[in-house]
């Protein structure tokens, strides 16, 4: 059942500001867990024992049976596809060829994607389609990657493709399972619902969620082939991070600039997750109501706070940790700002 | 200066729920007061003496000098204009043609304005642009009849038009004090910045807001000529909902099928403001975090609430009043649905 409406008694506190002249507009809360590997919370804000749906952010986690059921090394899957297989990416060319030539290496096509169809995130791409007049296919879908690692791990066990986007298909129990054991959630009792994609979205503490990120993150206490599967896919992201976002994206910019230390992925209403290799930690956070660019202000300046980037890193990243807002007319009116939540 | 960081002690009520499957995934706080001419409080909830950027929720207000400056007269607007002068329209050819007809006739163009230019919301006449190559001009931006109507106010009194969009300009004084009038409000010293059209935003607290629309709505207490241009406005914006906003937006639906009891206006970062004539109230609303999805949920609840429409008009809004929200491949995945704020 749906929560109870009211949530006064326990706000999220403030975590990034939108300021226009001299006052804050608006205001953005939220929660964050920064977790190591045994589950030691090092840094937190607001409940983060309360359920969220990662969405997108856990992707990482999903891929772990393309390696483990051995479909990555049938089809000699490089670290492209890997990438892919861990993004939302922007449905630009690069990544609709390589997913396109993925599903033609496992003999499936786009009709076989069960993702659904929308317009490329990527603006240019998206004006190129409409000024073709072509109507965007399952490959734009910034998840048609993760869905095509998907088919990819029926077909290498012989399984038929059809439905695997639902709970009970061996594709998702595999998926469901594996997510399950990295965060230490009983996915058949959490909260769910359907993602996006058409997937299942279960639900997951902040503690949790950040957990399994850093058991990626410091995968010693993992059996051999999940430590294995978890740093070729953490490997794969910092090696291609175009693959696993888009032109222009904090993640791709981030792992630029410091993918030996951060691996990044965002999530759909305000949800991102980072595994920290060199720290051994992971972070999941989630602003409360949703909203993608506190998301972004809130988690660089988290990673930033937690001593992840150089004085050098920090300049390549200025447009991200100080976003500006500029009207219509090029004019800069406002800011996005960071809250006391991240004074420390 | 900016207010301080920290607004834990007093946040917002929840005003709208994010839910997806079994759990609410997202939260919307806000604030909102409903109160008649002389200012006494009808409904509300949150903190209403906290000043918010009323953003183009207040253009029913700043279109009052174009009927006080005699220039709706002298040009000879229709109620077509007068509607334009108040919209926050989606760059319609219609929204388009009619301004550009309009400039026309006050003897400037598409120059003159200073609003800048962007793709009009509309997605069918974005993508007309887009396949035509044709970059938007400024008449597309959604204020290009509001900033129409701020210019026919310098022509009307033969004053330079060059800089109308400055806080010093005489067009924006006299746009400045006649929201001060209506509102109570000190423009001179209220937190003030600039807005995504280029001229001043000053803050305004929800109560001295709806206390604005109020007077609009129950101009008994007005002079004689604030009285008739706010009657005008009114009216207007009742008999051509199209053109304050645009096909499919809220704010044309509920003007279609209660135009006669609602005037509503939505502005950027969650804000509506409401005239309801028949009851002589006024209503300002605020999202905190600036969420348009929640300002709609939360103002058509409250409409309803307040017993705005018949069960056949309940029955025609149905979309707004029970929004649904459906994943990429068309299925229904979750919904929006009001907090208890509003169970009154």
């Amino acid at each position: 059942m749906p929560q109870p409406h009211d949530q006064n008694h326990d706000p999220a506190p403030v975590l990034v500001d939108i300021v226009r002249g001299v006052m804050v507009e608006s205001r953005h809360r939220g929660a964050f867990a920064v977790v190591d590997a045994a589950g030691k919370v090092v840094r937190r804000a607001g409940a983060i024992d309360r359920p969220i749906y990662p969405r997108s952010a856990i992707k990482p986690l999903q891929a772990l049976p393309l390696l483990e059921t051995g479909a990555a090394d049938k089809y000699g899957l490089g670290q492209e596809e890997l990438a892919l297989a861990c993004a939302s990416h922007h449905g630009e060319p690069v990544h609709v060829q390589k997913v396109s030539a993925w599903l033609g290496r496992i003999g499936l096509g786009e009709g076989n994607l069960e993702c659904g169809a929308h317009l490329p995130t990527d603006v240019p791409s998206a004006q190129a389609l409409i000024r073709g007049s072509q109507p965007p296919s399952q490959l734009h879908n910034n998840c048609s990657g993760k869905h095509t690692g998907f088919l990819c791990t029926a077909a290498c066990l012989g399984e038929d493709p059809k439905g695997y986007i639902e709970a009970d298909h061996p594709v998702m129990r595999r998926v469901l399972k594996a997510v399950g054991e990295m965060t230490g959630t009983d996915m058949a009792r959490a909260p769910a619902g359907r993602d996006g994609c058409g997937i299942p979205v279960i639900a997951i503490t902040l503690q949790a969620m950040a957990q399994g990120m850093a058991r990626m993150a410091d995968p010693s206490g993992l059996p051999d082939e999940r430590r294995a599967a978890s740093t070729r896919i953490l490997d794969a992201m910092a090696a291609h991070p175009l693959l696993v976002d888009g032109t222009g994206g904090l993640a791709v910019e981030v792992m630029k600039v410091a993918g030996d230390r951060v691996r990044i992925k965002p999530g759909a209403e305000g949800v991102f997750c980072v595994s920290l290799p060199k720290l051994g930690l992971g972070i999941a956070l989630k602003i409360e109501d949703g909203a993608g660019r506190a998301s972004e202000v809130a988690i660089i300046t988290l990673l930033d706070r937690l001593g992840c980037f150089t004085a050098d890193e920090r300049m390549a990243l200025h447009p991200f940790l100080e976003p500006k807002i500029k009207n219509v007319a090029g004019v800069e009116v406002g800011l996005l700002r960071p809250a006391a939540a991240f004074d420390f």
